[in-house]
């Protein structure tokens, strides 16, 4: 295995194995956006070293976002990888004190920004789990799965707009609910703001023509890599608003995704056989490869002036439908992805209780609570409460991370 | 009023008080984008004339799409508005002869392209008179509004990138469909495709900051103008798929608006009362100003090889909700808006059988026909089957017209 010549802290998420890209900028100079990769506490700035990669490569990686990169598709993908391996392994073909004192950048100094501009985000269902939960939770056991939920992976297009970067503080949102046993509804702040434990991937290569569906052995040369994500919600706003055309203005308040695009390259150490699928599902859904991962997924709840406490533990692998199949049901109309659209899980929850993957789940549509340090709890969300998302893959001493998607609620406007 | 130099023909779409915006290109150069406005059977090629209007205005009308001129807000609109109605009047300050060799540009000589980049698109569902009829069919009539309907705009988030330009043809799209009293879902190409009747504004102004909702009564500043719309959908497709978050693969095969983007202003003669609501909405919709446009709407179909029947008349003032309600809700949580953004307004159905804005409606689910020319009858889209859509405004000798929006139906891809 090779070793870097920049120090790996011990279980630090960014060895030379993952190498996630991010879109940074100098706190000096917060407006100047610049592509780089995470090398244990530091960044390489690839504007810097683009000179030492292939010509055509080099326009993507001086860029100010990844948009360009993931176009190129995964032969360039591949190479562009393999060739910044090369440069931050002890013995670089680089002279490696200008690459310390000129394109290593201590992530200290450093702000980190959207990596892309979505231009579309989709948001799938394809938890069992948590399909499951709902289901029971709002129609009963008998009817938990609606009858097309182990048919087709269930979606709906999201607001690009509103997709932040971690750190971004989400306002608690005003809007219509109806009360229980009321029949007007009555306008105020949200109630029952929840987060939602999701992954995202951004879609790279050429993309598609409209009409021109892609099969689903084809949609992993579309998968550039992986994000952590918060789908923030608005409950009881969406109870009310979502039928028939399903959730809207409850879920467009604030998405937030870490910086982080962690590459299929560097997960592909963590593949796992695709979740069980039962009916067998249509031809166009068949999926011959592996296509899942082994991702330990955390959330923690941190209160205003008081510890984070974990909340909850789940994984990938609890994801029924693959991103493939997400692709190539996404595009069996011939709807045309591009570079940079973001496709998210849905809410990730494991089988058992400490893995659900929103507050809604663990505390059971606040029958229970969740418990915190120093005696407080939790139905749903505070304000000033910070949700902390981490996430990483270990095997035989390999250890990659994703970093935090971390937002913290800031209290609802007044009521004019 | 003012005469321009220009010639209009009797019922031309295009007099000088209208002035609409969009985006060409030469045929002999397709690939380089120009702004312009429409006058009679020309083009005033905007890039061509930058140099007649004000500083602070000239880049945004040498762009290559509409969003920075967008962005610039409604005092900006007004001056470019002004200014070009000057230069295009009889007697104008600039020389005749130079704007019409160099910047006028016959329209049989230009391609027509999407008017901006559209970050997000939002679809509502504002039409009283078609949520009723589409609830009388699948609910029965006393179940046929949905509790929420008159207190809310009901929307949902459309896909952008699939939003296509007048003329591009639409392939009839493959899916999943549950056959009536079946068990398992099929797969195969969509038998129950269908138009929508829509309208469509684009966003402008500078756009709000996420968790930052805009007011009804300042909305007017955030419209920057309005297109015709046919929102393309595979009913059958969607029945299966849209329980329980919304319309997705039945939606995204495409959407096709008018190149032409008439203004706010063009639209202000064509003012109406909004449509009554009642009961009354919460106070955060509760608009005090008109914002609801005599515009009338028509639908033609044209099978390959035979004439187009105009097959319904509807008109914009059917529109319950308005899109200065429409802009209150989306934001109410604190979404954001960019330039560019676009929003439609659901299917526009008045209250008449010949009135309704799908075929969906017209042929009542399919329990009767569409009577075309030669014989010919239809209950849903069969292929080479093209639908255009045209609108008009007219009062006191005024008639301002938005062009076409048309598209042919491809047959689908054989099934592998």
């Amino acid at each position: 295995m090779s070793v870097s010549f920049v120090p790996i802290p011990e279980g630090s998420d960014f060895p030379l194995e993952n190498l996630p890209y991010a879109v940074f900028s100098k706190k000096s100079k917060p407006d100047k956006h610049r592509l780089c990769v995470a090398i244990g506490d530091y960044v390489l700035d690839l504007k810097e070293v683009a000179q030492y990669y292939a010509p055509e490569h080099q326009a993507a990686l001086q860029s100010h976002n990844l948009n360009l990169l993931m176009s190129l598709g995964h032969e360039a993908w591949d190479a562009v990888r393999t060739r910044t391996q090369e440069l931050l392994t002890k013995g670089s073909v680089v002279d490696v004190n200008d690459l310390r004192t000129v394109c290593l950048i201590p992530q200290s100094e450093i702000l980190l920004h959207l990596p892309a501009e979505i231009g579309d985000y989709t948001d799938f269902y394809s938890s069992i789990h948590h399909a499951t939960n709902v289901g029971i939770m709002f129609r009963g056991a008998d009817n938990a799965l609606m009858p097309n939920w182990r048919h087709l992976p269930v979606g709906y297009h999201g607001r690009a707009s509103s997709v932040v970067v971690s750190g971004t503080p989400i306002r608690r949102p005003l809007g219509q609910t109806l009360p229980e046993g009321a029949e007007k509804p009555v306008f105020g702040a949200c109630r029952l703001l929840d987060f939602e434990l999701e992954m995202a991937f951004f879609i790279g290569g050429p993309g598609n023509q409209l009409g021109e569906p892609i099969k689903v052995d084809d949609a992993w040369k579309n998968v550039f890599g992986f994000s952590l994500m918060n789908d923030w919600s608005a409950r009881d706003i969406q109870k009310w608003e979502y039928v028939p055309l399903g959730p809207f203005t409850a879920k467009n308040l604030g998405t937030t995704i870490s910086p982080w695009v962690v590459t299929t390259a560097a997960l592909k150490p963590f593949l796992l056989d695709n979740f069980p699928q039962e009916p067998e599902v249509l031809p166009y859904l068949r999926q011959t490869l592996p296509f899942n991962f082994d991702i330990n997924l955390e959330v923690s709840l941190k209160p205003a002036d008081d510890n984070e406490t974990l909340i909850s533990k789940s994984n990938f692998k609890h994801l029924y439908w693959t991103p493939l199949q997400q692709i190539a049901h996404h595009t069996i109309t011939g709807c045309n992805l591009r570079p940079g659209d973001l496709m998210a899980s849905g809410t990730i929850s494991g089988e058992t209780p400490d893995s659900y993957g929103s507050l809604l789940e663990l505390c059971w549509r606040g029958t229970k609570t969740v418990e915190l340090q120093n005696g407080k709890t939790r139905k749903f969300l505070q304000d000033y409460d910070e949700v902390i998302i981490r996430g990483h893959c270990e095997k035989n001493g390999l250890r990659i991370g994703f970093g935090t998607c971390a937002g913290q609620v800031l209290p609802a406007h007044p009521v004019d």
